[in-house]
């Protein structure tokens, strides 16, 4: 089986993307031969305004249903798989939505958000994200994670503190994920993890989807998809070929004021990084170069039924254990 | 002067109070002599029910105009003296009511709101309360300080947690305070202060309004207003003379649910704490026997001019500093 026979056949998982939800995009995910994407749908939301990117999605789902599908089980990723559509799985980036109510976490898992960031680049109810000082996980924080480990939903920490991570890790009684992140070993940066943040999560059972933001590669902006590639190999090195998987992190459609919104705290507080210029690594540029990701590992060695897992299988398996279908 | 003329002529500020609001309450605070008491609009409340709850005092106040005013400066106060009334000052236990908006505020200051205290118990935004591990004021926290100095609003510590509490004062280019505190010195508890604590704000030019709520005395339901003043000596010779006032927390017409509710994380996730029995020392057990605190002070060896710095003109110097007017 050549590549594009292997990507063509595999079932191939973006575990984040916050990309500006369009038509174009969903038409880029098609070309690209995603089975499903963990899309954001609240970063720096309140509850009102995060039922509303639900309901503009679940509208954007409706309209573009020859494309799409929304998945609140793993029968729905293979359903998408079989019908040649994406699967659309909600995600948030940041537990702030659940606001002080533990009841909102089965409210929106009954919406069909089956994914949550415990924290977003600063402190909230539940704990600290990478971009300030981290205190922990906090005593509504254990709350949060029993009643996501009961309703069945996912907790990420890819922005999470370190702390905090630890102690998510250590409190769930499911599988947990680092959804998109990169090797500190690699380049030291707040977003990175060190290869023994990277042993523990996995030594816990858990799962880390590996990123390709440039600002996060030793190559910058200057990065091609094997450079990518490579850090993914790091992480495999460390993880092995059942805990990794990909989550690109792609943020095509969005303007200035969209990054601006992202690096500050709250979309408007006090800025907390700057990126820079924001520029995929070339031979990934768009999620339409999807089926470059299956070439370039290949090339890189790994087995086909190694690039089966790492493109898609490893996440299903993760999201059907923690969702429990 | 005897101790009823003295207390007549004085001005009276109660620092904390979180009683039932009601008709039969402003009767007793008239009978107490109250110039001014700091009544607490808001818990666990978001900002929504915060605003609800603010309406519904400016009704109450409006309803007993005959014995209230509306206190936003400390004009206000000494015109509640003038006027035979007594002054509500709005504040919070919590800045939750703040949310995630650094403009909120001023929204509140503009509403009549001069006393935050920045955390009620367990973690927020801000930073962590008393009874959970702290992990400091946060990034976030920071810019609400900055702002509250800015429009004039006095940060409260009382229910705060120790690295917070530190931080606070710190950070704060205005005076801060204990609104309703006891010291650790005479009983161990997560709500009292350690001698270092207490010496530590005072010396930073910040205030201490000393409580009388039994669970936090050494004599527990069975303490007099005699081991109350003797706790209020105690702290009194840790700050000095100026830096120390009243802050009673009495609680009088609330019901056990009232309890139930701040002893649990966000008025109902996990417990905190147990109070136990809620009984004030014998001779103030009401809000009516404010005057006998005069009397005992007076008793205890305290001099006029000291029992009228610790009744009220302490706090009014402080509000003064912070409030601007």
């Amino acid at each position: 089986m050549n590549a594009t026979e292997l990507h063509n056949d595999a079932i191939v998982i973006d575990g984040l993307i916050c990309s500006k939800w369009e038509r174009a995009l969903f038409e880029d995910m098609a070309k690209g031969g995603l089975t499903a994407a963990n899309c954001t749908l609240s970063f720096w939301d309140n509850f009102e305004e995060t039922v509303r990117n639900i309901v503009e999605m679940n509208g954007l789902i409706e309209e573009s249903s020859d494309l799409l599908l929304k998945v609140r089980t793993t029968e729905d990723i293979y359903k998408a798989k079989r019908e040649g559509k994406t699967g659309i799985m909600m995600g948030f980036q940041n537990a702030h939505a659940f606001e002080d109510q533990v009841g909102y976490v089965q409210v929106f898992k009954d919406l069909g958000v089956g994914i949550v960031q415990m924290c977003y680049n600063t402190q909230n109810l539940v704990g600290t994200g990478c971009y300030e000082r981290d205190g922990g996980l906090s005593g509504f924080g254990h709350e949060i994670v029993a009643e996501m480990n009961r309703v069945g939903m996912l907790c990420d920490l890819s922005h999470v503190g370190s702390n905090t991570s630890k102690e998510v890790i250590d409190a769930s009684k499911q599988r947990v994920a680092y959804s998109h992140c990169l090797p500190t070993g690699l380049k030291e940066h707040p977003r990175n993890r060190t290869d023994e943040e990277l042993k523990y999560i996995a030594d816990k059972g858990g799962f880390v989807g590996v990123t390709m933001f440039t600002p996060f590669l030793a190559a910058g902006v200057n990065a091609t998809i094997d450079d990518y590639v490579d850090a993914l190999y790091y992480i495999y090195n460390i993880v092995g070929e059942d805990a990794i998987g990909i989550g690109t992190d792609f943020t095509q459609g969005h303007s200035h004021e969209f990054f601006e919104y992202l690096t500050h705290d709250k979309g408007y507080a006090r800025r907390l990084t700057r990126f820079g210029e924001i520029v995929n690594p070339l031979g990934i540029r768009t999620v339409g170069e999807f089926p470059n990701i299956t070439e370039a590992l290949l090339r890189k060695g790994f087995t086909e039924r190694q690039v089966r897992k790492i493109m898609g299988e490893n996440w299903v398996d993760l999201l059907k254990d923690v969702w429990g279908a």
